[in-house]
C-alpha cells in the first residue's frame, strides 16, 4: 500500500526545493510514479518547476511531462533550452507528442516540431492528418513488426534490439513486404514456443483490426468486447499503419461516458478538461443553449394551460396536480430513454430491435402506470381529502388524475424508448434525445391528456 | 478488417450443423475469435450447442465458454459429461470460474466445484469469500511470482515453464519468502536486460498496489490514472494474494458508469445484464421505487399550489408559466448535479472543494439566469402578448416570471451542486441525488418563489 498522498508529497518536495536539498530530492523522485510527480508540478511555481524537472531521472522526465496538465506543460516548455526540449520529445511516444501538439499554441508547436527528429516529425504529421475522434488520431505508430519467415529466436532478438522505443511489445504484428497485416503474435506465445519455430506457423491469422477512419468509440467498444491489450490500425489496403493501446481505449471510454452523461443532462460537451479546470464562462456556454431551447419549447405547455384557462378558473383544484403529473411523466420517460441510450451506446440493442423494445416498454409502462395510479388514488383520497380536508377533491377528480397518470406513463415510456432509437437511425446523437427533451414532449402530452379526460369526466 | 457479422455467421454455422458438415465446421471455428463464437452459441438450440461445443479446439473451448451469457452456459453444463466439465473448468482462469459460479444455480455450482481440482477449488473459495465489489472479489490468483535473487535468465525460464496457466505474464511480481510484495518487473524490462542481471537490481520497488478490501471502482480509477495492465492485490500484511487485470478493470468502469447513469435517471440498478436479457417484471421493479417516492414527494408542490388557490383563481394567467418555470429550474439543477456527480466519481473534486464549487456554480447560475430571463421577457412581450394577443400578460406579469426565473436558477444550481457533495460526505451515493430528486426540491422552491414575488409585485 504505497498510494501517495499528493498534498503532503507536495509540501515535502516544496520545502526541500526551498532548502536546495537537490540530492535528497533526486532520491525521492526515483521512488515515485510519474503520475504522482506530475501532480506535484501542477501546484509548483514556474521557476521551481524548471529546477525540479532538471532533477528528474532522464527516463522518468518524459513520462512525467506527458502526465501534466497543459498549462504546466506550456510553462515548462517556455523554460526549456532547445536541447532539453529535444530530449523530452525524443523520449515521448508519438501519440503522446500528438496530444501535446494539439493542446499547445502555434508558436510552441513550431518549436516542438523543429526539435523533433525528421522521422518523428513525419509520424506526428501523419497522425495529425486523421479526422478528430478517428482510430488514426488516437493510434501510435510505434509497434513491433515481425516477418512471417522469422524464427522465434530471431523475433525475440529483434524485440530486444528495437523494443525500447515501442509503446507495447506484448502484441507483435506480422506483416509481409508490402506491410500487409497477415498475423499477430503475443510475446507470451513467443516465450512459450521453441526457439527454432517459424513465426508464420504459430501466429494468430484471424486478425481483428480497425480502419484508420473508424470512430474511436467503436474502437473502445472492441477493446471491451474482445479484452485486447492493443488493436492494429490498418489502411484501406489492409497495411498496418499503427496500433491503439488499451490505456488510450480506457481514456476514450471514460470520455465518451462523460459526454453521454452531459448530453443526457442537457449540457453541450465542449471540453474534456476536469471540472476544476473549466472556467465560469466556458461552463455557462456549455449549459445555456439547451436551457434556452427547452425554455422556449415549454411555451407549448403554457399555451395548452392557457387554452384551458376557463376550466382551470372553475376547478382550481386541477392545477394542484399538474406538477405531480408532469414530474411523474418526465421521470418515467427519462427512465426509458436513458436505459435505451445506454444500451445503444454499449451495442446491446440496434434499430432492428425497435419492436422488441417498444413491446417491452409498453408492458413495463402498464405495470408502472397501474401501480402508481393505485398508490396515487389512495393518497389523494386518504391524505389530500381526509387529512388535509380538501373537499374540492372528489373521487371523480381523483379518478381523472389517476387515469391521466396511466395514459401519461404509457406515452412517456413510448416516446422515451422510440425517440433515441429513431435519432440514432437517422444519424443524430441519441444521448441528446434524453431526459430534458423528452420531458418537454411528455409535459405537453400529459397536459393534453389531463384536460381531455377532465373535460370528459367532470363535464367542464 | 475481419470484424464478423454475427448474424450471417450464425446462419452459416447453423446450416452446416444441419448438414452435419463437421470437418468444415471445425475449420471455420479455428479461424474465429471466441467472443464471436460465443455469440453464435447464444442463438443456437441446446442440442446443436452441445454438438458445436465438441467441435471446438480444446484451447478455444474454455475461452468461448467464458464469453457466453449465463443461460447458454447453464444449458451447456447440463449437457456436459463430468470429464468435459472438468476439462473446461481446468482451462478457465480462476476469476472467470468465480464469475461463472456466482451466476449458476446451487446444484450446478456443486457439480462445478466437485470437478475442479483441489487447488483451483481452494482458490475459488478464497476469492468468493471477499465482499462483493471489493478488489479481492474481482482478482485472479494466477500471476507470475519471482524471487529477488533470481537472474533474468532464471526468471525467463520460470515464466516459460509456468506462464501458460497465468492470466498475464507481462507484469511479474517479486516477493520474498513470506510472500511480501517487494517489487514488480515487466517482461519488457526482463527481455531488454542482460541475462545475468539480478532481479532485485532491476525491479521497480515503488510498487502501487491495492488492498483486498478496496472498492472495485477505486481500483478501476487507478488503472485509468496510472495506465497499468495489471495491479497487485495485497492483504493487510502486504503479502501478494492476486492481481486485477486491465480487462476486468474496463468491465468495472463500464458497469459503474452504467450504474451512475441509471441512478441519475431514478432507476435502481438491479442487474448488470444487457437490456434485451432483462425481463419485464425485473425492469418494472428497478423503476417503480423511485417513481413512487418522487410521486409522493410531488405532494408538496401540489400543496403549495393549493395554498395559492385564490391567487390563481384571480390571475389564471400565472398558471400558464408554471410548467416552464419548473422545467427550467429542473434542467438547471440537473445540469449542475450531473456535472458534480461525474466529477466526484472521476475523482476530479472532493468535499474540501465545496466552496470553490458553490462559488463557481453561483456565478454560472447568475449568467444563465440573466440570459434566460432576458430572452423570456422578450418572448413573453413579443410572442405571448403581441402575437397571441393575450392581454392578461402585462409587463408586470412578465417581470414576475423573469425575476422568479433568476432566483429559481440560482437555487437550482446551488442545491444541484451542494446535495451530491454532502451526500458523498455523509456516505450516501451521490448519483441518487441527481436530476429527479433535485427536480422535486427545485419545483417546490420555484413555486414558493413565484407566488411570493407575484404576491409582492401584483398585490394579489
Amino acid at each position: 500500500m504505497e498510494r501517495n498522498n499528493t498534498v503532503s508529497l507536495f509540501e515535502t518536495i516544496s520545502t526541500l526545493l526551498e532548502k536546495k536539498r537537490y540530492a535528497t530530492l533526486r532520491d525521492i523522485l526515483t521512488t515515485l510514479n510519474p503520475v504522482d510527480i506530475a501532480a506535484v508540478f501542477e501546484d509548483l511555481q514556474s521557476e521551481k518547476s524548471a529546477i525540479l524537472f532538471r532533477l528528474l531521472p532522464k527516463e522518468t522526465a518524459a513520462d512525467t511531462f506527458v502526465e501534466m496538465d497543459e498549462e504546466t506543460q506550456e510553462l515548462l516548455i517556455h523554460g526549456f533550452s532547445d536541447s532539453e526540449l529535444k530530449e523530452v520529445i525524443d523520449e515521448m511516444y508519438v501519440d503522446d507528442a500528438v496530444d501535446l501538439i494539439e493542446e499547445m499554441p502555434a508558436n510552441v508547436v513550431k518549436r516542438i516540431l523543429r526539435q523533433a527528429d525528421p522521422e518523428t516529425r513525419q509520424q506526428i504529421n501523419k497522425i495529425m492528418n486523421y479526422p478528430e475522434d478517428s482510430a488514426g488520431s488516437i493510434m501510435t505508430t510505434e509497434c513491433v513488426i515481425l516477418r512471417p519467415k522469422m524464427t522465434v529466436e530471431e523475433a525475440i532478438k529483434r524485440i530486444r534490439r528495437t523494443g525500447i522505443d515501442k509503446e507495447t511489445i506484448y502484441t507483435c504484428y506480422v506483416a509481409d513486404n508490402q506491410a500487409t497485416l497477415i498475423g499477430i503474435i503475443t510475446i507470451k506465445t513467443l516465450l512459450l514456443s521453441e526457439e527454432d519455430e517459424v513465426i508464420e506457423n504459430i501466429m494468430e491469422t484471424n486478425v481483428i483490426s480497425v480502419n484508420t477512419l473508424d470512430d474511436q468509440e467503436e474502437v473502445a467498444q472492441m477493446f471491451n468486447k474482445y479484452n485486447f491489450l492493443a488493436l492494429p490500425v490498418v489502411d484501406k489496403e489492409n497495411r498496418i499503419v499503427g496500433i491503439v493501446t488499451v490505456d488510450d481505449a480506457m481514456d476514450v471510454m471514460e470520455e465518451e461516458a462523460t459526454e453521454d452523461i452531459q448530453k443526457m443532462a442537457a449540457i453541450t460537451p465542449t471540453t474534456d478538461k476536469p471540472y476544476d479546470k473549466v472556467g465560469v464562462f466556458e461552463t455557462y456556454l456549455s449549459r445555456i443553449p439547451w436551457l434556452l431551447i427547452l425554455m422556449v419549447s415549454a411555451t407549448f405547455t403554457g399555451m395548452i394551460i392557457t387554452g384551458f384557462e376557463d376550466a382551470l378558473a372553475g376547478t382550481v383544484v386541477l392545477s394542484a396536480f399538474i406538477p405531480m403529473l408532469m414530474d411523474t411523466g418526465g421521470n418515467s420517460g427519462s427512465q426509458a430513454s436513458v436505459t435505451i441510450i445506454r444500451a445503444l451506446s454499449l451495442g446491446e440493442i440496434e434499430f432492428k430491435d425497435i419492436f422488441m423494445v417498444i413491446f417491452k416498454e409498453c408492458r413495463v409502462s402498464l405495470l408502472c402506470g397501474v401501480t402508481l395510479a393505485a398508490a396515487n388514488f389512495a393518497k389523494i383520497m386518504l391524505f389530500d381529502r381526509l387529512v388535509l380536508g380538501n373537499t374540492g377533491i372528489t373521487p371523480m377528480v381523483a379518478l381523472v388524475v389517476c387515469l391521466t397518470m396511466i395514459v401519461t406513463i404509457f406515452f412517456a415510456k413510448l416516446v422515451g424508448c422510440t425517440l433515441p432509437m429513431v435519432a440514432k437511425k437517422i444519424g443524430f446523437d441519441p444521448a441528446v434525445m434524453a431526459s430534458p427533451f423528452i420531458t418537454t414532449i411528455v409535459d405537453a402530452i400529459s397536459l393534453m391528456v389531463y384536460f381531455a379526460i377532465a373535460t370528459a369526466l367532470l363535464h367542464i
